[in-house]
């Protein structure tokens, strides 16, 4: 009788037991190792000194949801509208549920790229509909148009977009969005495009959010995570972002599924979100770390894949052993004392290209401690 | 294309916002005028200083889930593993949706009774569910039991109970649990028990808890607030319990759906509930206040509902007007200042029994406030 029969424990969960257990420096789940901004505590307490500690109005506070247009406003020229067209959620990950919740139904086919994040398979086989997974280009990590096309019938209801993509770092480039464009228009499909990494893009590129393209963001819903960017991933805070017709069914599930968000922490988001700069300043912080954690890296028998954003960076370990990536990732958490995810665990069959993930949202002290164990190997 | 088609904005918002736009005073949705307990805020000020604002365990932090534990046996008698038998939730309509979307699959039927808490039966429609919907007796809102048998079919999976019962303040009776316990047997059900209002039972009734019945629990999820009993809604902070080989299902759907939940409220909270004084002392607190509202509406021409527990107070006013509830709850609310929720709102057919609903946990002043313009109508 299980929804899920073939769902066990996630990998984040089963990789940093496992670094716990053996007291392995914890590079695997995404998360940082170092504090979120006091301020941002500062003004959370505020809001609970204040008093406000109940209720949410369902879509979210007005001053939060208002500081959100203005940011999208900033970063990607558009327009929405706080009112009908942004709601926040607990959460990066509920703001996808949700989305899925809204418009699959049993029978409906949803496009999932692979490698993939761990939560939208189940997504969408709790809610009936059925995932239709595509590879991504290896070891680019791009997506191929024509085998997406080759993919599409009657039932496609729905293509899952992920940039910067994690596990990858991989992002949306112009192209992506034309091909994207043709097809969505051609085939009535909607989008859910997952951008929590949304701040993490590295060597100036840009990150195109649909957000940025009126056409296709009639047609989608766009989520967003704070944790993921705030260094608060603890907090469960998230928004999505969606033309008003698409928001209204959005919010009928979330009301009846959350009702409403943690009061005291929208508070403190939207004062913080005041700042712009407190945005602006996240691709530079988070560009040191990427390199300081490459140049250390290169000292080592590790090979680094190109990327382009998110918090991660895969690398091939051919020269170090012909393992699996599961067995790799395991001995090295027990053996060397550093945690990694195995990217195998992001296709549903398995396929294995000898490649880990590392999370290099930490503190350099740890990136050296880290690498100092994988230079022994 | 919506899947819920019939469902508008609920009743709680439509209600608190006539409120504030008529400056009313809000007896409508349920959730207190006054602010939680200053030490439980300083608590999780104290864990945001810390630093435990990255993710918790998927289950919920360790010592959180002990002290409910702990609480349930102090309470209830009953032995549970928080290992594996206890999931914080981000409050308890997530709890509620989490178990349905859980087990419930497009053909199931799900017994709701009426009145309903308004998200139950959108809750089962959006998992392709199929609600019956058989009503409480009036004017005493008990289980018609022989009417619960008339409606069981092979397809009936789950039943869904609310104890305390929101609206009506109905509590289950040993009778009633004996009756359930016969039917859960004989028909194989599943049980959805809704206790978020645990403590607050008056007079000295006993809470029955599913969780006092070990034979009823193996098939049960039941599902608990933080906010509704520690004054603050708006942290959305909940957990449900069920045996280990149904938590085991709720989980997958649940590290999928949100993953996790709030850190640092969690380690306020597990703080706060090492003290027991804190819910031990609930019922006497409502009771003060729920006495108070009784006493001070016995001066007016609306007849109170017998009823053993929430924050709820239902009110005939057949000695006022003839009106419809909606109607009635709409032009007090903007006539004398004072909002309600019309009963008929958790009917599916809009079954009026010319009721409303108070909510009382609120200031002296402010039942005060209200009562002297309700003794004007
Ligand atoms: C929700 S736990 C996983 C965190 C994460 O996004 C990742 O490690 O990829
Ligand atoms: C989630 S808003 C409704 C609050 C409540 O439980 C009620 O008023 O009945």
């Amino acid at each position: 009788m299980s929804k899920l029969p073939k769902v066990g424990t996630t990998i984040f969960t089963v990789m940093s037991t496992l670094a716990a257990e053996h007291k392995a420096i914890n590079l695997s789940q995404g998360f940082p190792d170092f504090d979120c901004d006091p301020l941002l505590k500062k003004l959370v307490n505020e809001a609970m000194e204040q008093g406000h500690n109940q209720y949410a109005p369902m879509p979210g506070i007005m001053p939060l949801r208002e500081v959100i247009a203005q940011k999208i406003s900033n970063l990607y020229g558009q327009t929405v509208n706080p009112d009908t067209e942004i709601t926040v959620t607990p959460g990066g990950t509920y703001a996808i549920f949700t989305a899925i919740a809204t418009c699959i139904s049993p029978g409906d086919e949803v496009i999932i790229f692979e490698p993939a994040y761990d939560s939208y398979i189940p997504n969408v086989l709790v809610n009936g509909g059925t995932p239709v997974l595509i590879p991504l280009s290896y070891p680019d990590y791009h997506i191929d148009w024509q085998l997406v096309r080759s993919r599409i019938t009657p039932r496609t209801k729905m293509i899952m977009l992920n940039t910067p993509h994690n596990p990858t770092g991989s992002i949306l480039r112009e192209t992506d969005i034309e091909e994207l464009r043709k097809l969505v228009t051609e085939h009535n499909l909607l989008v859910l495009s997952d951008e929590v990494y949304e701040h993490l893009v590295y060597e100036g590129a840009q990150h195109l959010s649909i957000l940025r393209y009126p056409d296709l963001l009639q047609k989608s819903f766009v989520t967003f995570s704070f944790g993921k960017v705030f260094h608060n991933t603890g907090w469960k805070m998230g928004y999505c972002v969606a033309p008003a017709h698409l928001m209204k069914e959005y919010r009928k599930v979330h009301q009846y599924l959350c009702f409403s968000v943690n009061t005291p922490m929208q508070y403190g988001l939207s004062n913080y979100l005041r700042t712009p700069e407190h945005y602006l300043s996240l691709p530079a912080f988070y560009q040191e770390k990427r390199d300081y954690f490459l140049q250390l890296m290169a000292d080592t028998k590790f090979t680094p894949l190109a990327s382009s954003g998110s918090y991660f960076q895969l690398m091939r370990y051919d020269r170090i052993s012909a393992e699996g990536d599961k067995e790799f990732a395991e001995r090295i958490t027990k053996e060397f004392g550093v945690a990694t995810i195995p990217v195998s665990a992001f296709y549903e069959d398995g396929k294995d290209d000898h490649v880990v993930r590392f999370c290099f949202a930490k503190k350099k002290e740890t990136l050296e401690k880290a690498v100092d164990r994988l230079r022994k190997i």
